[in-house]
C-alpha cells in the first residue's frame, strides 16, 4: 500500500520539519534538495524514509542544526573540512562546493570530511560537479553492517561510490553504489515483503551462507561485493576499505567499526578513534586533461556505444549506469512519489511532534 | 612442472631482451624492474610469461622501444601523457612520477596516459607513491575481454584498479585488483590444469552460465566482478567503465571494444577513436590532508584492528589487502621464483632469437 505524493508537497514538508529541528533557511533547503533526490531517483531507502532517523539523532544530540562547518587544512588541490556535527546533507554540499572550487584554480580538488552524519545519497553530491564541466566523486563511510572476506565480524559500513561523467547529447554517465552485493536498502525491501534474500547478499552470525533477510538482528553481517572468496569478495572488501580510509583516516574522522550509528537507540561505539562519519569527494575539470567539448563528444561516442552492445537473449538493451534513476526521476517528476504506507505513518509521527501537517 | 629461477637470474635476461629490441639501458632497467614485480609478488601472469608477448608487439611495430615520452596538457593537479607507443612498463613509471611531482605542489596529481601499451601490475605503480608518504593509484584500461550486465559483447578489459596506502609499523595496504569476478590469468592457470571454473566466471556466447575455462575462444566472455545482476554486476561493469574512462576517454587513448589487443596476431579493431591504451594514475600527499605521522599510526590502528577481526570457521585470520603478495615475495626473494615449463620454453624461444641464454 503506497500513497502518492509531490514532489512540491514532500518538499514543504521536509523543508518545515528543518527548520523545525532548527536549521536556518538556507541549511534546510540544502538538506532538504539532497534529501528527496534519492525519492526522486528512485532510491527509496535513503530519501524521507530516512527524515525520523535524522530527527531522532538530533533528538540524541548527535546531530547539530547550527553547524559551524570550516576548513581545517588545506592545499592547493585539497582540504580537510569539519563538519561540526552537522546534518550530511548540508555537510556534504558544501565539501563538494569546495572541491569544484579547487578543481576551478588547480584541476582538481579533493576533500575528505570529517564530523559529519549520513549525507543522502552518494549520487547526488557527485552530480553537482556535472555544470561544471567536471567529473565529480563522492564516497562515505557508514556504520558498520558489512563482514571483511574471512570473517564474520561487521567492520565495514556499505561504504558507497559515487562517479559522475558529463556527456554532450548523451545523459552524463552516474554510477552510485553500494561496496556490498546488495545495498541495505534491499534487505528492508524484502524484510517488509517477508521474502528470502538470493543467497550471496548476507552470511549467518557464524559465517555461514543465508537467504534469511533478517539475519543481520541475528549476529549475521552483509557481504561484500562478489559475496564469496571464489567470486571476488576481497575485492568488495577493497574497495569498502579504501572508501572508509579516504573518508574517515585521511580526514580524522571514526573508521571502521567505530563509525557512529544511524539508528539514535544504538550506542556510540567507545574509544572513538576520530569524530563522526567521514565523506571524500572529488571533482576533476575535464579541460584539466583535454577540451572539454572534445571530451564530451567521445563520451558520447563512449555510451552510444555501449548502448548499441550485443544484449543478451531476453534483454533489450544494456543499461548506462544512471539510465534507471534518470528514468525514474523523468516519471516520478510528472506523476509524483509513491510513499509506503509503514512511511507515510512515520512521516506523520514526526509532523505531529512539531506541529506540521504532512 | 616447474623450474626455480633466481631474482637476478630473471633480471639480467629480462633487461638483456629489452636492450636486444632496443631499449636504452635506463628504459631496460625501468621495463625490467615493473615486469619483474609480478613474478615475484606471485601474479604470474603478469610476468615474465608475458615478456614473448611484448617481443611480438615490437616486432609487429605496435610498440616503440625508443619512445619520447612526453606531457602533452598539464593543470598545477593534472597532466595528460603521450607515451609514444612505448612499453606500458616504462610509460607507466614516468607517468606515475609526474603524478608524484604534481602532489608535491598541488597536494595531488592525476595523470592520464594515451599512446601506451600494457604495463603489467598495477600494484607496483601504485607503490611508487609509498616512499613519499603519499596514497598511490593507478588504472589501466586493456582489449575487450568482459561483456556488460545484461550484454553477450566483449566491450571492456579486466580493467584493474590498485591503490597503496602508506602506514607506520605495519606494512602497507596494497589492493590491486580486476573489475572482474576473475582475472584472466587465472582463467589461464584453469585452461592448462583442463580444469572448470566455478559458476560465475565466464558466460557463453549466448550469455548462459559456463564453467569452461576455454570459453572465451567459443564467443564467450568475462563477468563484471558480481557476476550477475542480482550479485551486483552492474556495479563491476560500472567500475571497469570509470577506468576505461578515466584512463583512455580523459587522455585520447582508445576505450571500450577499441582498446588495443596485447596479442600480437589479432588485428587493431578499426576506427580507432584514440591513440593506443591508456592509463590512470594518482599521487595524494598525506599532509595534505593531516599530518602524514599522525594518518600513518591511524592506519597502524585500522591494519591491527582489521587484521583482529573474528574470523570465520576454517579460517584462521582476516587478511589486509597486499598481505598474501608480500608474503609471496619473501618466500620468492629468498628461495626463487617458479616457472612453468611452458614459459622456460617460451622465454628460451625468446632468448634465441637475440642470441640471448636464459
Amino acid at each position: 500500500m503506497e500513497k502518492i505524493f509531490s514532489y512540491s508537497q514532500l518538499l514543504s514538508f521536509t523543508y518545515n520539519i528543518f527548520k523545525a529541528i532548527g536549521c536556518s533557511d538556507i541549511d534546510a533547503t540544502t538538506a532538504t534538495k539532497a534529501l528527496l533526490a534519492a525519492d526522486v531517483r528512485g532510491i527509496d531507502s535513503h530519501g524521507v524514509a530516512r527524515l525520523s532517523g535524522y530527527v531522532r539523532l538530533w533528538e540524541a544530540k548527535r546531530i547539530n542544526a547550527k553547524p559551524e562547518i570550516k576548513i581545517v587544512h588545506e592545499t592547493p588541490s585539497t582540504a580537510v573540512v569539519d563538519g561540526d556535527s552537522g546534518l550530511g546533507l548540508v555537510v556534504a554540499p558544501y565539501a563538494m562546493q569546495v572541491a569544484i572550487d579547487k578543481a576551478k584554480n588547480a584541476g582538481t580538488g579533493w576533500v575528505s570530511v570529517r564530523n559529519s552524519n549520513h549525507f543522502g545519497i552518494a549520487g547526488y553530491h557527485a552530480m553537482m560537479a556535472l555544470d561544471h564541466d567536471m567529473i565529480g566523486m563522492a564516497m562515505t563511510n557508514a556504520s558498520a553492517l558489512v563482514a571483511p572476506t574471512f570473517s564474520i565480524e561487521k567492520m565495514l559500513g556499505t561504504n558507497p561510490i559515487a562517479v559522475a561523467i558529463p556527456a554532450n547529447e548523451q545523459p552524463a554517465f552516474v554510477a552510485d553504489f553500494a561496496t556490498t552485493t546488495a545495498a541495505n536498502g534491499k534487505l528492508e525491501i524484502l524484510q517488509r515483503k517477508n521474502a528470502d534474500t538470493p543467497l550471496g547478499w548476507v552470511q549467518d552470525k557464524d559465517g555461514n551462507a543465508s537467504v534469511n533477510a533478517n539475519e543481520l538482528k541475528h549476529g549475521g553481517a552483509l557481504l561484500p561485493l562478489g559475496s564469496d572468496r571464489e567470486h571476488g569478495s576481497h575485492k568488495g572488501y577493497a574497495l569498502g576499505s579504501i572508501v572508509d580510509i579516504f573518508s574517515a583516516v585521511l580526514s580524522g574522522a571514526s573508521y571502521g567499526p567505530w563509525a557512529p550509528p544511524f539508528p539514535a537507540y544504538i550506542a556510540m561505539p567507545e574509544n572513538q578513534p576520530g569524530k563522526g562519519l567521514g565523506h571524500f569527494f572529488g571533482a576533476m575539470r575535464l579541460d584539466a586533461f583535454r577540451p572539454a567539448d572534445e571530451f564530451k563528444q567521445h563520451m558520447d561516442n563512449w555510451i552510444q556505444r555501449f548502448r548499441k552492445a550485443k544484449p543478451a537473449t531476453g534483454h533489450d538493451k544494456v543499461l548506462i549506469p544512471g539510465d534507471p534513476e534518470r528514468e525514474m526521476e523523468a516519471i516520478r517528476v510528472k506523476e509524483g512519489i509513491p510513499i509506503i504506507e509503514s512511511v507515510v505513518a512515520d512521516l506523520k509521527k514526526v509532523g505531529e511532534k512539531f506541529n506540521i501537517a504532512l
